[in-house]
């Protein structure tokens, strides 16, 4: 397939880009990772997590390859940082790489979750190498530690990058305890200011989101930044698929929440929650 | 990992492909693009549309650098009209390249609206390398282009591989206004009969959907195509998480929907919707 | 970006390693797949499923060029099952190849529900190049052949990588008829033990999942397994956006079920179910 | 290794290419072939004549195949004729692919010729596979046709490259007949205006080439172009490794020339040629 | 570049591949390596021999990575022998495999003969990463292995594919002693049944080379295959640049010969060989 | 292909390593450049210095990517400098990148050179892309100075690089004057410490190398480093094929010397050297 443009659409838009202004990025030399490097960088995290899951065995037998796959990260990790930044990034990128054995043993804890907790799982390898939920926290626990460090966007690029492939949002923010499980988890939703204890559970279409939203003094579509409006969920807490759990509201412990609940009040500790009376359906016979 | 089959799948295979006939494709000569191809259109199109943010600071620098850019995606868009179409798309491809800088303008309004309507957002590049609801608005109002122009099927490959990377399924016949933002997106569907005004806001799992699907006659399993079927959505419109708006109705100007609202009837300019009474919850104490 | 890492991460990540016991993995030889494996195992399904419509014009041409996809298919299927079991996996691949003629048909059966049951679809060529739903069922078509033959686990990573592509979570072990169609799809959920008859056609947001999970005595964080949990769907059967049928149920044959519903008791033959009241909406005017 | 350069040679460069002109290149928009192209061709070239050999044994069972290849190759071709002319290079391209089943006959020859002319040759697919004396006269066989339709210097660039992998250097323009074996190879030289008739062999070292050069009037340093400068073999001709044979010299028939001769006088039909009294060589003994 | 071919050389190619016969080669399912494989082969080869100076320090630090590394040149080794034997090359490729911690302890020695043998030398580094010669014996050293395991013509790939690299052409049969080095050694040339001593430095286009070829009877074209016709040098000899030795003669231990000289005689111990009268040069004066 | 090797030889070889020690390269942390790099920067110098010829036009349309190929280069150079010292290069790396305009300069000479002395020459563009004595010589210029900062190991690692494309072997450490062409060039060799002035045209197998080699006291084995043992030549020279000029001889300016010379002695200015009586040759009629 070859194809050579005739008409004029490249001077328009240079000329384009020749207008742009701040917030617009305008630098024409500044650095930018590469196309791919999200992908790359949950690749490397994947493997120094689970080395023996992801065809690296090598980082279990020989240290120096440890650091080895360290550096190559740190090195996308500093490149991501970049666009962001004018300060060094270094010291950020260490302390994450730092974060990395505490984060390992959190993630242990999480596959143990998943096994418990999906009647469907046959073997911790297979949750390893495949669920969707634990994928999703495991990058959403690397960028809470960017998030930490002042790279919030480039903790985003992250997160955004783990919902492409899995389908949950989870905010680099949020802050999540041990024992995390989301099972499925498709359109699952986690706001920035949330918090969620120990022995939680999520189903799919699951918000733990804003209620309202408030908007800036003088300018109806732009909403305030900066201010607590998710829920804190307790420890030992189910929620079931589609509820929404909406405005910075509480939920106790040892809680279980039914599938397409709305909760917008707090729930006490030590509780069942489900809908008494859905909307009465009606089934009408055909021939 | 070596593994020679010895069965007879290829005979039986082969068999079954020489069976094949209209309205399957047969044609064993015709023009494919490679397996990746429309990665690769995306990915162009996002260093055409802000070069800053994608490692192609010469397109900024060097106006024929931004045309070897376009007979590039010529070349793929040509490709990728190919397989649905005998007669020559070369003037398709022309027109849909002549109409990058003016969608750029949209996209430079969206990012605009996605700055304002997220509370999370820190920085224009970070909408613009990581929203998915930007990606998917970006990709829609190309593959608008090509609906509009007999190519609807390589349109809605466009559309949907967006989809595969946001869980956001705009139809390319659907017509979006300026000012759009769609927030973590997941599970949003918007019909190939819909259209959106300005500065409308969506959240995840919302639908602008057909309400019933009308039969062919004589044939339970397959439904009419070609007629309105799905709403209209004026300007300065939020919707809010899981609501489904289904059916030719129309939404007013500086309309507000709650959240798992179900709209099936018209509403009128500068109305609040919510749900009042939620289905009663019984709440249980448990030890 | 060059970066060099100061710290000891590397140390305590492989004294970590070091420490993992089983059922973490803990073998260093064992035989890995490569880190794309599954995109190339769906790629290679794709090509010998419809070869015309994945620029694999040499298999509709000649036989033997499907036998050596088929090893090449094999190969990686041997690899994908061999970190999960000790046996010689070659009967299993044999097995799975051999179902492949069979699947092909059952596939161009679903082509004709996907064509028939969209207004919006132009041509057979756009559902199998470009929808979600269509892919979803393909793989787990394979998958489900898979995990008849004592290879679950394997069958999942397909399924999961599938879900990553079109957010449609089809377990394996689910059995579904003729004719299947889901539109849109995002969130879709079908469970292991669900099964599904001829003419099925689902929309997004859809789960046919369980309604409680018991416990293992003394863990309530670890649920019971392999027993019947999920719905039993009949023949021609539509399900609208967000219903969610749950539990060991059955749903007749000629059932149409409305959007948002909430399914967990039997359904007869031959009923339309929809919501008869919607929670009250307040709609509210203000300026 | 991450450098970052803080001179001006970049402006010193970007200043020296606004300065050239012609007859240096100065096209800031022409077509070029990528930079592996000669590699790309030649390989397809090794295909097309011996697919067995060469992996493709698809081209053996599929004439389609065969035609993909070639349009393949002639888009390399016509790139690769492109940056050195303005008239469409696809008649040229048409002509040599035409040629190709031709070229086939004779390499089959030119296989045969090195059996037989190698004691230490084991089989035919050995010759094929890795000699350079049979890549170097593959290639020069194409280059011929290419030079004989007014594309001379791609052909050079075709022959160049084979001598990058072989050391044989056959100029595109030199007329060689059938059964053509040259063994080893390295440093063989055979000039524009060379021509070879058949069962000819030649050995390392072997230079077919010019005795004096005529100056330009006027330039001590510009040679003359374009007259008859290199010598006429036979058939049936053996020359030895080593021997230069130079000027518009005619070789007979049935000759046999020995390794180190110097050939600068017509040489009869049926003669043998070797070096009578070698330079004397003193051998002292020591200790 | 687009280009279509509309002659009819593909039936013509087609055709022709349909009346190839023994002993070209037929096969049409028959295995073959990829296109690369000898240079996948070679420098797999080189870091097994010398990891620290080929980017795989990793080999130095952890067994099991050397293991893997075995696999993999196996692997390579199987598919390079598999197009020339229908018996299984299993038991060559381990012997093979077998040999290379003895080759290597050779290939040390080589490197030292070249850092004593060359005033241009500089570091032993230098020379393992950069020296023709050095490339040359290392892979003759394997080949010869394979030679001897009856495997020859893939042996002569190999070889082969060293030629292109450097120029220099070592027959896999030959058999070298320790300490060899050659310097700059383009158009060197050792045949099938040469030997070598101990310490010995051959410099460019020396050819130890066979002086008569035998034709088999009754066909004037066809050499006779396997009888000794190549020299054997003894220990402690160095032979200048250009020198050709020809014939099964016998080159005594601690010789000299000088450069371009002609040695078609036994040589005896503790010889220097040199042109004692170089052919009259005339030196003309000219204005 | 799959092999599995059952030996000992990873054992073996990984005891080697163990063993191995200066001045063989032991270190097993030290950087190390890629396996291609020589292949990478060679392509990059091409492209720097001839964009136009090499598919780089942007380098002539947009000056700072110069900058980025310059940087780009610089990173390659240095890491191919760093595993030959423990200083920091990058002042080394910076020189030679300061240097690139000049070689410029003296490149586009040597295209004149080239055009003007080979009388097949028909285009610039030709010579630049596929004359392999000017692909020697750009290469050499480049090393030279490498070789003059102190990185000659590194520059003779790009040297013998181009040597394995051209069979033509320029020591970094010549000094090679203006208006330079070596035609044909396979098994060309000038050494470490020759000199050459402007206008010098070398044919195929001329070397410029040395006479004798000292040896070291004690050791017969090794040679005596550093010191001139090489000719210089003077301004306006010719000198045919297979020529061998030895020793720290000195040739004159304006001196022709004829093919197959041997040179071992000054010749003056203005000077005609050729071969007056070759070597009898008998030539016998035989039928």
């Amino acid at each position: 397939m070859d194809y050579r443009y005739a008409g004029d659409a490249h001077e328009r838009l240079f000329a384009s880009y020749q207008e742009d202004s701040d917030p617009f990025p305008t630098s024409v030399t500044a650095c930018f990772p590469d196309r791919d490097h999200r992908r790359e960088e949950v690749a490397i995290l994947q493997e120094l997590f689970f080395p023996t899951c992801w065809n690296a065995p090598e980082l279990v037998r020989d240290e120096l390859a440890v650091l080895d796959r360290l550096d190559e990260l740190g090195s996308l990790f500093k490149a991501g940082i970049c666009p962001y930044t004018d300060s060094r990034p270094d010291e950020t990128v260490a302390a994450v790489l730092d974060s990395l054995p505490r984060i390992r043993e959190l993630l242990k804890l999480d596959v143990e979750a998943a096994y418990k907790g999906d009647p469907a799982a046959k073997t911790y390898m297979e949750i390893i190498r495949s669920y969707p939920g634990f994928l999703a926290i495991a990058v959403q626990r690397v960028a809470h530690v960017l998030y930490g460090l002042d790279a919030a966007e480039y903790a985003r690029e992250l997160t955004e990058y783990a919902k492409t492939q899995t389908g949950i949002d989870i905010h680099p923010g949020a802050e999540i305890g041990e024992h995390f499980f989301i099972d499925h988890g498709t359109s699952v939703v986690i706001g920035e200011t949330a918090t969620v204890g120990e022995w939680v559970r999520l189903y799919q279409d699951v918000t733990l989101g804003a209620l309202h939203f408030e908007e800036e003094e003088g300018d109806e579509h732009a909403l305030k930044k900066g201010y607590k409006r998710h829920p804190d969920i307790g420890d030992h807490v189910v929620i079931g698929a589609g509820t929404k759990v909406l405005g910075a509201v509480t939920v106790g412990d040892h809680v279980s929440i039914g599938a397409n609940s709305w909760i917008t009040e707090d729930v006490d500790d030590h509780t069942k929650v489900f809908i008494k009376d859905h909307p009465t359906q009606e089934r009408k016979r055909y021939d």
